[in-house]
């Protein structure tokens, strides 16, 4: 199709739609000299199309009815961003079908339905964008995916949700408890009215799933690791972290040793000289580690209109640009053997729990840890009041997750404890 | 030449030369599988085929003569990595008139030669893969010229010499001075044993020359903006930097305002909170503000043999890929109208000057300020002895970059006053 001009169709005018619409409206000329094509972004489909959204659009692009998209043969590239489930894997799987390229953004349909969409790209030779669905504008999956395809992935772990980051940021910054800034951070729009999604990890391991695929090649659904989130965190943690020349970040993680993927999403100790501790309020920041290359990080807004944008519309770029290229996403799977389970982790601990204040009680803790061969570096206790219920903290040496579970279940026990143990792992 | 066996030519068995050759060793299948074609790294050529590299490779491929590599036909890539200008210029045009793609790490070449050598490639219809002249092993050009296409690029600055951030860094951290700090980065390999290319900021501007052609679409001759190295950086200057919440840091800087471009290389105030500020020791970071993303930061390694080797080899791997894709680098150079000169710049100023301390010497310096509209924001004077000299800081309000340089040189004529005076933008 060369010299030919490209036609391109976007189902879902909403947010980032609306920033599409703007980056063609600011950038056109910039994108088709780039590209050396005339590009036309030739409709746009949503059942609202009355809604003004800000954005300038000539009104006989609109359109409510999907198939103007869908069954327009000029159409070359289709962009989802629609987002869900259904009936978005609807039309990504009929444009497909047709011969389309398609751009998304939805990790969450990525996720779940990776291979069923991959396969049927692959079957129809169409590619498949999707930078755009983790770290928002973010240059990461074409970095981890081609600027370091010379190197075995060793581990791949950052901040990968701006709603707990902004979150844990405002905590830490503002001495502020996590419900406080939960509202805040609803009433600023950087938080859904329903936040669990952010907050419960589950966003941060549909991305983990897509970083998981490129970086190891294998496609781990999200049952089969461990997904924490951040609503156990309270102020004393943060300021205990803090004791120690730390932050508590939300991380993703994955990493392979001898075959083994290690694969989860948990509040995390992070040092402060470390530079994800330095990645805060809605960024994002990722880690790569690759066996020749070494540590590098890639780091900028992960969500919002106009970044989210700048990938959708690099994407159509890059498929424009690389029609013939091979299609392929991560490294074949034959370098896992195994996906490791969070028992089987290894690492320092921080945990906190309310004890009553009297005689006898630290020693029934620490004869339940030496148990469980699990040593402590360092102990708090706030305050001292004979009789009351007060707060300790302690970080463990080297301990399995395995044996910090179970010592957490006799901990609990004791009748000398209230409320639940928080544990943290530390970076 | 689909699914035909690629095979490349390596020019310069040196350090990097040989972290090629250990990628292939230790990655030779992910590579194949990612490009899904036989590689063959067919020819290593170099004057001194003898020394033990401490990897592994077939004698038979190794040669002294190079066109072994320039005059086969059967190879399709040459790596030139023997540095400098000149054999690497004949060598590289050689192989691009023979329809060979050429990948390079050779700043200097590029900086110098840029129109040449992409004239040249345009013309043969052949790619210049150049990853690793700017940055190293970090995933830097390539998202900067791909994945951030559909942007108007705003801004590029960071940090892109990894010895002078070596030196800056062991200086705040260890309170060393500037020339310890240097003689144990020489020791420890981080330094040249001749220095200057790196900390007068040469390296550096080679480097944000082709950094701003990605970014901006316009070639820049080193001579055409300011260059300033870091060796007149005192601990002194660290400690006040530290008072303010602030490092030094040696940047690299080039903005966009109106159609006006603004390159320049010095040493820079930044505050503590920026991220660039925890970019420390070797290492390199990036910041690009493109009109749609926002900002971004790509950090990493910013030298050495491995790190830089997984540039070079996924740039064979891009090329190998994209062999069908049209070539450019950069965006038109229609934005630009003018290039700034350092005068026009805007700043707040550090300054730092031994007075003698002695009753109406500060009224003096404070009226040549006045006169030059420069308003000071802070101002510190280390010690007291009468009729001594003793060091001044100060940080300015904004001001002009000519008022700072003309308010230097009349301060440098009172008579109360010793040495060069130093002059620090703040980031």
């Amino acid at each position: 199709m060369a010299n030919k001009e490209v036609n391109i169709g976007l189902i879902g005018f909403g947010t980032i739609g609306s920033g599409v619409v703007e980056t063609f409206n600011l950038n056109q000329s910039i994108i088709e000299d780039k590209v050396k094509r005339k590009v036309n972004l030739k409709k746009v489909v949503d059942l609202d199309i009355e809604t003004d959204r800000g954005v300038k659009i000539d009104p006989e692009k609109l359109s409510t009815d999907v198939n103007d998209i869908l069954e327009d043969p000029d159409i070359d590239i289709v962009i989802e961003l629609i987002g869900g489930y259904q009936p978005a894997l609807k039309f990504i799987l009929t444009a497909i079908s047709k011969g389309k390229h398609v751009v998304t953004a939805n990790k969450a349909l990525l996720a779940k339905h990776w291979e069923e969409v991959m396969e049927t790209a692959g079957e129809n030779q169409v590619r498949i964008g999707f930078e755009a669905s983790v770290g928002g504008g973010i240059p990461l999956l074409k970095p981890l995916n081609e600027s370091l395809a010379a190197n075995k992935i060793e581990a791949i772990y950052g901040i990968i949700n701006g709603t707990a980051n902004y979150i844990l940021t405002k905590m830490a910054d503002e001495q502020q408890d996590f419900h406080e800034v939960l509202k805040e951070a609803q009433d600023k729009g950087y938080a859904e009215a329903d936040p669990t999604f952010d907050i419960e990890g589950h966003d941060t391991a549909q991305k983990l799933i897509i970083l998981t695929k490129l970086g190891f090649g294998v496609y781990v659904k999200q049952e089969k690791f461990h997904v924490e989130g951040i609503t156990r965190i309270t102020l004393d943690d943060i300021e205990y972290a803090k004791e120690l020349g730390c932050c508590i970040k939300h991380l993703a993680i994955s990493t392979i040793n001898d075959g083994e993927l290690d694969v989860r999403v948990h509040p995390t100790m992070v040092d402060n000289k470390h530079l994800l501790a330095s990645v805060n309020d809605v960024f994002n920041g990722v880690y790569i580690i690759g066996d020749v290359v070494g540590h590098v990080m890639m780091y900028g807004p992960g969500a919002g209109m106009m970044p989210t944008a700048s990938a959708v519309v690099g994407d159509c770029m890059d498929i424009i640009e690389e029609m013939g290229r091979p299609i392929t996403y991560g490294p074949p799977e034959t370098r896992v053997t195994r996906i490791k389970n969070i028992d089987e982790m290894e690492s320092k601990y921080y945990m906190r729990f309310a004890v009553m204040d009297k005689p006898g009680v630290l020693h029934a803790i620490s004869e339940i840890l030496s148990d469980l061969d699990i040593s402590v570096d360092s102990f708090n206790q706030k305050g001292h009041e004979e009789g009351k219920f007060v707060p300790i903290f302690l970080v463990t040496h080297q301990a399995t997750e395995k044996n910090i579970r179970e010592a957490v279940k006799r901990i609990e026990k004791l009748e000398t404890i209230k409320d639940e143990v928080l544990f943290i792992r530390l970076l």
